[in-house]
């Protein structure tokens, strides 16, 4: 068994950590921004030191190839994303590309054989950050290989005209275009040259830190929907509106939220996740009653029959009324739970048990960019545990230790892929 | 008795709703603005043409004045603000303004005689939706007759420095700098020239309206307290943290602002009034728990008692755990009751007894500059009504019938001040 150095990943974990530094401990670092620039120029400092060839594509993805012993075989690739969200962290997506960094880095150094290209690789715009939605460019790369039902969500031309919710005014095609690391389209990834994506992230829950496992082996990522529950009403005068002729939207959506919680916990599903994170409401003044609360509900489960049920409690909301409220329940988006490559999941399990490091199978309950890829290629995932579970916050921490750990477990699954196929 | 001119004043409502005609029947005509510069152009044009003479002061207060006959009489003022909130509608502030206007527009036509000078004006920045905060120009100029705990509020300086809330950047200091209204601090409104002020203001409620009067005798301006109410739990992603690990700040909100409804309408208080109009949460992200979420709650009543026992209320929120966040109760500001000068309120009752207009007396629950001004001099309000109430909206209605009823229950009461003195 091969293992990383904790030297050389404590390394790259500082060095990242400066790019887009915002003063508390964690990153801002939005894709196509300088600080993701300075990011990814770190990257092809290190990747080209050890000898890869590096390449980008039309959507700025950027792969970082060390060449096999076959000349025929596919490229095995291992990546993640560089963007954060606002006030992000050191590791949500970073840790996917310093990991993919540091086992070319072994490989390099140890001289391991190996017969595929080994590609390190940095994902475009996963987070969605500046402009939505996330998980862009994997998105766009792998949408005809996508459901139909999913496809037009990441059509190319309507991508390029996500508008940036920072300034309110440039689109990401018109940002992308004038981007450093703009290149051809005939280096995306494809089946036709990639054989596999491993892609290592932090869980961002407690999960493995609550049980003591220092490895999460994926193998799946749950389904998810999300739908806007609106709440219409009318403005009026806060000093001179009597309180019984209000329709107050703010009041109708406090009380049907409370509801939701009361209904969706009677399934008593423990792994049932689902968050109320964004609000719109309209005037926002405090001498207005509000005429409209409109409030997202993001929703996930495994089981899409358990979803099926929590979509029945939303749907009775515009049967009731609240507080002389209309009210009205709006799919966003939905997808279904992706399950992961099994001969991948199983060499990331090997890996782990043969490197003597305490593991646990777990699933995704966030969206990761190998799920778009896994419609093209065999995909899997490995986690290494956040602590507290904390994520897309400054305070996001996992140690140099179990960063290590999981760029092992990862080096040494790809191996086992390198020799065995899939 | 005499009356106003129905013609004259449909005339007015018409011409005035152009400046800052927003499309759908209302206007947005911000202080300091061009629109508010036509509004001003066109109150100069007609108050000019009857012989008025204009001066305008350092706030770019304006003020149109017919001379009386004794000459050491001091002037009778009437006024309001041509100022609107973004999208409000044709009578909120205008109204006083046009009443004013028709006033001595009649007073000069019918060559009606009176001793003391009188003055139709309009108050800058009464709306303050650009440029918080409400009130701010008649602030200014009773600040020295406020009481202690009020006045710094609307020290001059600060008030210069409130910077604009719609291009975050320009102060209202320097966007009045290079105002075409902005004249000589000599010119302001004072105890040593001004006797009273009356000031017209459409109802902003529907009680006129259900009990089917013509005129409001207002009597009062209701006590007012504006608190933040403040919920901090932790953000954590939506995906992968366990339902009973949040502490999620948007559900504790609303849990409290329910609690709050239930608690406060034990009190059985019919006349309170209390609004949470304006919302802040973080990081308003469909795919993050909430970890900060903040409403604000206006509360209106004319007895201290009751604003004091919804205090009580409030101030249990933070003894409480809400979804295990932590809740701060903030005091924005407060206000007492403001009572108008009773001979003037006596004055406006005869007028609408004796002009034969149904009438009743009222309080405000909205504030005014009049209020402030009553501070100053003596002062008192007249309203008309508001088409179902509606107020700082485009639908905002009050017909050319009731506009003019007003006007000439204000021209009769400045008359009988202008005898009788107060």
């Amino acid at each position: 068994m091969y293992t990383c150095s904790i030297e050389r990943m404590s390394d790259k974990i500082r060095t990242f950590s400066r790019y887009g530094d915002a003063g508390h401990g964690g990153v801002t670092r939005y894709s196509l921004s300088e600080e993701s620039i300075q990011a990814r120029d770190e990257f092809v400092r290190r990747m080209t030191a050890i000898g890869a060839v590096i390449e980008y594509d039309d959507l700025a993805n950027i792969y970082a190839t060390l060449p096999g012993t076959d000349e025929n075989a596919k490229r095995i690739a291992m990546g993640s994303h560089c963007d954060s969200v606002k006030n992000g962290g050191n590791y949500d997506g970073i840790l996917g590309v310093m990991s993919a960094m540091e086992v070319l880095e072994t490989v390099a150094a140890e001289k391991i054989p190996h017969k595929h290209p080994l590609t390190a690789m940095i994902f475009t715009n996963e987070e969605g950050a500046e402009f939505p939605p996330c998980m862009m460019c994997s998105g766009i790369m792998a949408h005809d290989y996508m459901p139909e039902r999913f496809r037009d969500n990441f059509a190319y031309d309507k991508m390029m005209k996500s508008v940036s919710i920072v300034d309110c005014k440039t689109t990401f095609g018109e940002k992308l275009a004038g981007f450093k690391y703009k290149g051809d389209a005939a280096n995306r990834m494809s089946p036709e040259k990639y054989e596999a994506l491993f892609e290592t992230h932090i869980e961002q829950g407690p999960i493995l830190e609550d049980a003591g496992k220092d490895i999460g082996v994926v193998t799946c990522v749950l389904g998810q929907m999300l739908y806007r529950v609106r709440f219409t009403g009318f403005a009026a005068h806060a000093g001179t509106f009597p309180m019984k002729k209000r329709h107050d939207a703010f009041h109708a959506a406090a009380e049907a939220l409370c509801w939701l919680h009361e209904e969706i916990d009677k399934l008593q599903q423990d792994d049932l996740v689902y968050t109320t994170g964004e609000v719109v409401i309209h005037p926002c003044v405090n001498t207005v009653i509000p005429d409209f609360f409109d409030f997202s509900i993001d929703v996930r489960h495994e089981d899409p029959d358990v979803l099926d049920k929590v979509r029945e409690i939303l749907m009775e909301l515009p049967k009731r009324k609240w507080q002389q409220c209309d009210c009205e329940v709006v799919l966003g988006w939905n997808r279904d739970t992706v399950y992961w490559n099994k001969t991948l999941v199983g060499y990331v399990r090997e890996a782990a048990e043969e490197l003597g490091y305490s593991h646990m199978d777990i699933n995704s309950g966030a969206g990761h960019d190998a799920q778009y890829i896994s419609y093209m290629i065999p995909t899997t995932m490995i986690f290494a545990p956040s602590e507290k579970g904390l994520s897309h916050c400054e305070a996001e921490h996992t140690s140099d230790e179990l960063c290590t750990k999981a760029a092992s477990v990862m080096l040494n699954a790809v191996l086992k892929c390198d020799a065995s196929g899939i």
